[in-house]
């Protein structure tokens, strides 16, 4: 990043007493809409196949595996494979469940469904509050996703990032410590001077746990109109604002 | 990237007879010129010491210990360390060499000394040569550089880069095969639909080995006005261009 003396107003994160260096996030949820996304390609999906699928209720239900599908990862029930992977076979069984068949459909059909999850639309905040942190700070994905997902997203999406740090390179999926704390290492700093931004409140418990600072930004309709998780700042994060472009102007980014 | 339709001329390299979906640079010499930068620390350092230091010869002396520190790393004869962790070690020896002992000069000062490898000027065309070609290709650098460092020059250096892979992520120096080819795994691709673009015939013949595709642009002047080598191409390359500009045109990417 620039030397110190460029820097406006570093940010001096309370938890952590540390001034901040590197910003990074969360991604699905917390810069991307992935709900109007996949549901936008399942519509598509759909409608070239004839299928009655609702497509908001297949997207929900193909992100309901995700959380089950990496917990058997952390627990060391498999070996870390990476989230697309994961994906793919959470596409399939979320298939079987509308009672549709993989063996019906064209494999490049399917691989294509797949790969909707690095053809997701940012929220409108998200794009300015990023080009706004990047001046000030490192910024990059803190995410479960991989790499390759990772980088097709950030140039769908116009993502600005700095670089990209995917689960792959930690071979962890958070909240485990190792997914945050391998991040600050790859970064070459102090957990401390790492912040992890997210709309989800027990990402920021488990970066807090590992000694990052932490912001909280809400996104109350990541799970559609009735969502009833994550409304509000459940801790006192380290900032609190109601977007990215908030969230850069109180670190000193405007 | 973007979805096949929307890029309009994807290259067809003809050493893989892939399509090309990532350009990968090789960093100092070929995006950066560290040879100005390195001379310009140094000159700063001389001034604030009132040391009587050339600091061309300085930066040609320092840069000198580069390959040979790598050498023993590619050999197996100590265990891989990031390539900061070198220059510094290499500075200590550079600087004994002058005649100057580490013990003279404030820690922090000699910290800031070695990290003028993170703030190198980009040759005039680099920066709107990777713009182009990051409108239609991932591009990022393969370089010997650890992630910290390269962060720190991109943005220093303004450099547009898509995501960042350095020697730490792969635990290999180039032209080690690995350092190729796990770079085209953390990009999920077949080392065919990857370019390494270099200024330096012996890494384009590592990535070539490695079953990369390969781009060449003639620094003549990196190692100053009495360079010898890698003058011009020594091998039939899949592109040969005279700048990043050029470069970008010449795989569809004007």
């Amino acid at each position: 990043m620039e030397p110190p003396a460029m820097r406006q107003r570093p940010f001096l994160a309370p938890s952590t007493q540390h001034e901040v260096t590197a910003v990074l996030f969360d991604t699905f949820g917390t810069v991307v809409d992935w709900r109007r996304g996949i549901a936008q390609a399942v519509a598509d999906f759909a409608a070239r196949h004839r299928l009655g699928l609702a497509p908001e209720a297949f997207a929900d239900a193909w992100r309901a595996e995700y959380d089950p599908s990496m917990a058997r990862v952390r627990s060391g029930e498999r070996p870390y494979v990476p989230l697309s992977q994961l994906h793919r076979e959470n596409l399939e069984r979320t298939l079987a469940r509308h009672g549709l068949r993989l063996a019906d459909f064209d494999a490049a059909e399917i691989a294509t469904l797949n790969r909707a999850w690095e053809r997701l639309p940012a929220w409108p905040d998200s794009v300015p509050g990023l080009a706004a942190l990047k001046r000030q700070y490192v910024i990059g994905p803190l995410s479960n996703g991989d790499v390759a997902l990772l980088v097709h997203l950030a140039k769908f999406a116009g993502l600005p990032w700095d670089l990209i740090i995917g689960s792959d390179l930690t071979h962890a999926y958070k909240p485990q410590p190792e997914a945050y704390l391998r991040a600050a290492a790859i970064l070459r700093l102090p957990p401390g001077e790492v912040m992890l931004v997210a709309a989800h409140n027990a990402d920021l418990q488990g970066a807090r746990e590992a000694g990052l600072a932490t912001g909280f930004v809400a996104r109350s309709r990541e799970h559609g109109p009735a969502q009833t998780t994550d409304l509000a700042a459940a801790s006192d994060w380290d900032v609190v604002a109601d977007d990215l472009v908030a969230l850069a102007a109180r670190l000193g980014a405007p």
